[in-house]
């Protein structure tokens, strides 16, 4: 028995939610002959339900209480654009509990409690779809789990928050300081008043933890992610990064070695001629590599109402084929089990440093014998004269695991000689 | 009752069933947990069994008769790799008689007889699964149609043709003329003996076929579709695109407009900070453009054994679980409708051109009159003197209609004062 009308329940109607109810009206007539139902948005909850909206609802649709929509027992589909962690926790629960598909895009959620609420999904032979999570409209969750789902991830690597691209960019093309490029990203929309969950990097780590989640089949935790963010890149590294063949990018990358899961957020030098180096303001663009497809990327906006709310409607449309089917679950089964995380000592990177030394005969070999010490060789030297007192030295490494770097560099910030370490960056291939 | 044991039977075994089968082997295990149910290979149709095959196949599944595949009863989905087309269209539709369903990688034939197997496929309340037929492991058809449902496509764009692109790329790179990039392309596997179904731009046509049709829902015949290939291209239109800050790239491109489909392949000029124009050698990338998501990208590699075996993998896996939940036809319906093409003579582009005039005063005065009377305008102008009686002349046109264009340029051709007209190029932003 095919159900003729299904009836979807909001929580939230804010940027996302607005834009994926934008679309529904748009592409109403469309959307609804490739699910071969109707779809009918029954009820909404908002915080202020006398506030204007556009696009504009029936205000008889709107109601101020969450319960209203996940215990609704004619909604079908929950879809979750409330934000935060706890109220929206609590309310997809209890609509799971009360037999309704979910559809999120709650990336801080799906991040610390995703795994949970998937298994209790399963338990109630429904879902929770997820794709707006991570990427706005890029397609990322959907490749992951169906179109990739013959190979065995061995990377993934991408650009994943707009915010920190978007002034990273800035800084690259325009000759921005890092504090000029914030500004300006705040003014036009792309960084908010509070930009720390953004520039310190862990909105990028919530949405790689969700990512190699499922890569990986690992159960992560925020724990597992080392997290560094971009307010300590100056424009005077990204020039120096330049001159090498490089550019800085804030970087999630997500590995799965012999030794275990490599799982990392920080700024990163990569050659100018990698796709990835192309990626500009606030554009999101992820790389995957399979043992079989090798390496794919994804490329587009990682945020905004239109694109997210373009891979909310496409979880809606797949929640309704779910429900006209039957389907329980996952057509095809993710599986999240404990994983070892390589310790960040133990994990291997090669390294950018900018240091300021006296300008004195034997410095070089001092800093030289340091790193040979711990067998840290070098790749590429740079040395500009900043005054008759100081020299500004710029180096690259060899790989080198992060122990063996910082005993160097615990060495060399010991040594009389030695006036600043400017910068340490990493640098990936 | 859901089945255990999911049967499948190859049609062909060349470098993408090899690939398609080493895949199956190397990732069994997961594969199987993913779907919830084994998956047995239990035929294998190839043109000679003797033949030693990577990887290792127990001979007795092998037969040389494809009889032996679409009408064993226990067999449930059907992969063709033969290539070739009446002969893979008579065994699918066998397949799809005898109530299979059908992976394939074949784009000639999805391109030519696509939508009428897939209408068949839907009466027997089965399906074909086709993602390997365009950009091998590039996830696009399943984005298409479900990460992207939402959407109404405006545009796509992109490299769909390796060989071309490698060739394209050498030139650029290396300064290689075309007959030299064509000869390594074919020395390393990139190109074919006979290398016309590539360099002449149909390889490339059937894609845009396959995603056209999906993107725009339109039955589009393999005449709707305006084909120019590459080997005209010279080394020396490389080099001035570069000096006017452009990448030449053959393209192919369909877009939705109010006046009806534009379908086209040819090689163009693109700004050398579009993405695509960083899309170099036998890689493959394709800008999708929505109404909501905005613009996407897919990239990666859009051939090979592997790469397209994880498509057909991918597929596999899909119609496993189609069967497994008894899931009829798509859970996302295509549709496709007549749609009017846009005559050529009507569709606008900028235009490239490099002539030879004679060196003399008011040549060019001519030129731009000519221009001026089919209300061409020119964007961009080069002019370097070759010798002391022929000047070497470059523009670059603003928009104009193909037939404003041809007319401007039947009259230029007429010019006594014009010695050559050198190349015609295509120019997109």
């Amino acid at each position: 028995m095919q159900k003729d009308v299904i009836k979807i329940g909001f929580l939230g109607l804010g940027t996302v939610g607005g834009g994926a109810l934008q679309i529904l009206q748009q592409n109403y007539r469309e959307i609804c002959r490739k699910i071969g139902a109707k779809l009918e948005v029954k009820r909404i909850a908002v915080r202020d339900v006398k506030k204007t909206r556009a696009p504009e609802v029936d205000p008889t649709l709107l109601t101020d209480k969450w319960e209203h929509v996940v215990l609704d027992p004619e909604i079908d589909i929950v879809v979750e654009v409330m934000g935060g962690v706890d109220l929206a926790r609590q309310a997809i629960l209890q609509a799971l509990e009360n037999d309704k598909f979910v559809v999120t895009a709650n990336k801080d959620l799906m991040a610390q409690y995703g795994q949970q609420l998937l298994s209790i999904a399963k338990k109630q032979q429904k879902n929770i779809f997820y794709e707006a999570s991570v990427g706005g409209g890029i397609p990322l969750i959907r490749p992951l789990k169906h179109c990739l789902a013959a190979n065995r991830i061995k990377k993934i690597m991408g650009i994943i928050n707009g915010t920190t691209n978007y002034i990273l960019t800035q800084m690259a093309k325009e000759g921005k300081e890092y504090g000029t490029a914030l500004a300006e990203a705040q003014a036009r929309g792309f960084a908010e008043a509070d930009p720390s969950n953004d520039v310190d990097g862990w909105d990028a780590a919530y949405k790689l933890n969700i990512l190699a989640g499922l890569a990986f089949s690992g159960m992560i935790a925020m724990d597992d992610i080392y997290v560094e963010g971009v307010s300590k890149v100056k424009l005077r590294d990204i020039r120096y990064a330049q001159e090498l063949g490089y550019a800085v990018k804030l970087l999630a990358i997500g590995a799965e070695t012999e030794t275990g899961l490599i799982l990392r957020v920080h700024p990163t030098l990569i050659p100018l001629n990698h796709p990835l180096a192309a990626v500009e303001n606030e554009f999101n663009a992820i790389f995957v590599e399979g043992d079989a497809v090798g390496e794919v990327m994804f490329y587009g906006r990682g945020a905004g109402s239109l694109p997210t709310g373009s891979a909310i409607c496409a979880d809606i449309m797949e929640a309704a084929s779910a429900i006209k089917y039957e389907i329980k679950n996952n057509v095809i089964e993710a599986n999240f089990v404990p994983k070892k995380v390589v310790p960040m000592e133990k994990q291997v990177s090669r390294f950018y440093l900018r240091l300021k030394a006296k300008n004195e005969p034997g410095v070089f070999a001092k800093l030289a014998t340091a790193f040979g010490e711990e067998r840290v060789s070098l790749d590429m030297i740079i040395q500009k004269r900043s005054d008759e007192q100081t020299a500004e030295i710029v180096l690259v490494t060899n790989d080198v695991t992060e122990g063996s770097f910082n005993q160097a560099m615990a060495k060399i910030r010991e040594m009389p000689s030695i006036q600043s370490i400017n910068s340490v960056l990493r640098v990936v291939e």
